[in-house]
């Protein structure tokens, strides 16, 4: 545990311009201490180097204060051990909410944006699943394949990294989100508060997310996308990757399918993650949580526009259609998906049943016929 | 090349109740010839054994040379020198149509019957890729995905191999297909002609379509079924076996999965399956046929029941919604799937466009938005 001053001079050092993780831990390395190194830095150069100012990482200290979060260290205890394993690991992040899920262990559950229903409901099944293994689910807060991860496993532990400051929503859709991950979870940046997430944030916040990771589990994920970014990062990391196989006609599933090929573990179910890493889950355990009540625990995760969108029902019998596959689906889930209300989904349901175009199940599934 | 009484003698030693392959080839080694093992048989066991009389054996040549089949014996000139390597290959082989492209190289294209219409269309195509590169697809000429891959291979070179006689049509809907088979490709089987095939005989077929080829793909297959009994034939033929991947929430796509699990080669494209298999397709060529003209083509391979169905335009917008996914599909593929006419078809997609359901993309392909 840093001595209050101590953490102050991490934090400048680490905002220093031109100073990243690997020469952070580099200067700390030679100066013995962040406070020596801040010394040292003005003098070292060939360029004016001019460490972030007191007065500065004063007052990011106390914003963070007045939002509830706090600045973690490298090392400090709760700082998650895989990822202060990495060689460019975070020397400060910023936390708000639960942090105490930062030291549990973690698996990281990402994938696309545009994910179909049948993928989302995959990566919150397989997020579920790892909580009740114990496992904390890390992941973007991003739309698709991300927020669904999260959502499986509000209940059990998940932790958001994000690419901008700790205070920033985005994408704006998923503010109900961020604020239940603040409640029931933990959300985690290693930028400075305030700072809107740009393009070169993000490959840098996949390093964090694959680096306090076990491992990656990449659901659905088109050719080059950013989550083969986390995967790549997780390999390098000598973290294990894990992909969903998906048909090689939907383009969505061609990462996934290309990280198979190239010796990735198959995965259907939390319990391939569980079997593969085996010993190195030995005793997980989430940490204990306050009961549910005092939390303030939403009902629902709020959607982006909680007002259920009112569409004309030829509209709204190709949104249910959009999202169902022969896979039974959740009725629920299916509300959530369509942003209609429970009771249109129901009546439009019944005429795409009596149309012979859906199949019930038990347990208030359907799927398409 | 046996002489016509040797072939026979052949045909009435294979042909002699309780006289497998595994025993005919030991009968063959220790007496010297067919003809001294059926003069040695009577007296051999503790059993009566009563090999296949002459007499019946020429009426069964008779018949099959009144059908234009043939008979073919291991180790024959024609005989596949892939089946011929296994321990248990038929001693005798009757086959229809055109019989040399036994000889090339082959890959088993195989899977399960109630296939999605994406699935047989990545038999097909896969099938019709393999077929560019020189090879002979072999399948069982089952509904779903073997007829898909036999249909994609009709006119580079595909191989039916039948559980029951090779005269008898099975599954019967299938008779467009097999006289397809018969005018462009080939049909084999190891029973005698007119034998109906019973659930005994499926198992031994599947591991003449193993046998055979040099590897096995594998295209939509649930848990526990038939195809997967091939793909084990082909692990213990030493053969190589591919799988394609599908959505974990579709049972059609586990038995797949699980083989993948277990080091199946993940297979997208007929690509994949050229590159693995690499050297043992080195010059891979297809043998030289007479034109088309000469062999009377079917322009179409006719299907089952060749008028197309009349249905309500409900029934018929359901039939081809359920066909349609997010991965575009050719408008002449789902009118032949459908077994709609044309003109309905296109008037049914109109109004599912219409109503925006579906999309259409270049080369008259469509697909479900």
């Amino acid at each position: 545990m840093l001595a209050p001053g101590e953490r102050l001079d991490w934090l400048r050092l680490s905002r220093t311009e031109t100073i990243g993780p690997v020469t952070f831990y580099a200067l700390l390395r030679r100066f013995g201490s962040a406070e020596a190194a801040l010394d040292a830095v003005p003098r070292l150069g060939r360029h004016d180097v001019v460490p972030m100012s007191r007065a500065a990482a004063e007052r990011e200290a106390a914003a963070l204060d007045r939002r509830g979060a706090r600045l973690l260290c490298w090392g400090e205890p709760g700082y998650p051990e895989t990822l202060a394993a990495i060689e460019d690991a975070p020397p400060v992040l910023s936390v708000l909410g639960y942090g105490e899920l930062l030291a549990a262990p973690t698996i990281a559950v990402v994938g696309a944006r545009n994910a179909s229903a049948n993928g989302r409901r995959l990566a919150q099944d397989l997020a579920a699943g790892l909580g009740e293994a114990g496992i904390v689910v890390a992941s973007g807060m991003a739309r698709g394949i991300d927020a669904a991860a999260h959502g499986g496993a509000l209940a059990s532990g998940t932790v958001a990294v994000v690419a901008g400051g700790v205070d920033i929503v985005y994408p704006p859709e998923n503010r109900g989100l961020y604020e239940a991950l603040v409640r029931e979870g933990a959300v985690v940046a290693e930028m400075p508060l305030g700072t809107e997430p740009q393009a070169r944030h993000f490959p840098r916040r996949n390093r964090i997310i694959s680096g306090m990771s076990l491992g990656v589990v990449v659901v659905e994920a088109a050719a080059k996308s950013g989550s083969l970014i986390t995967a790549r990062f997780a390999l390098e990391q000598g973290r294990e990757v894990f992909a969903v196989p998906g048909s090689p006609l939907d383009p969505r599933c061609r990462g996934c399918n290309d990280l198979l090929r190239n010796g990735a573990t198959l995965t259907e179910t939390a319990a391939d993650i569980i079997t593969q890493l085996g010993p190195l889950l030995h005793g997980a355990q989430l940490p204990p949580r306050p009961p549910r009540a005092q939390r303030e625990l939403p009902l629902t995760v709020a959607p982006a526009d909680p007002a259920p969108v009112v569409v004309d029902e030829e509209t709204g019998l190709g949104l249910i259609l959009e999202k169902l596959s022969p896979a039974p689906v959740a009725v629920d889930e299916l509300v959530r998906q369509c942003q209609l209300s429970a009771a249109a989904v129901a009546s439009l349901l019944l005429e795409l049943e009596l149309a012979g175009r859906i199949e019930r199940h038990p347990g208030n599934l359907v799927s398409r016929r």
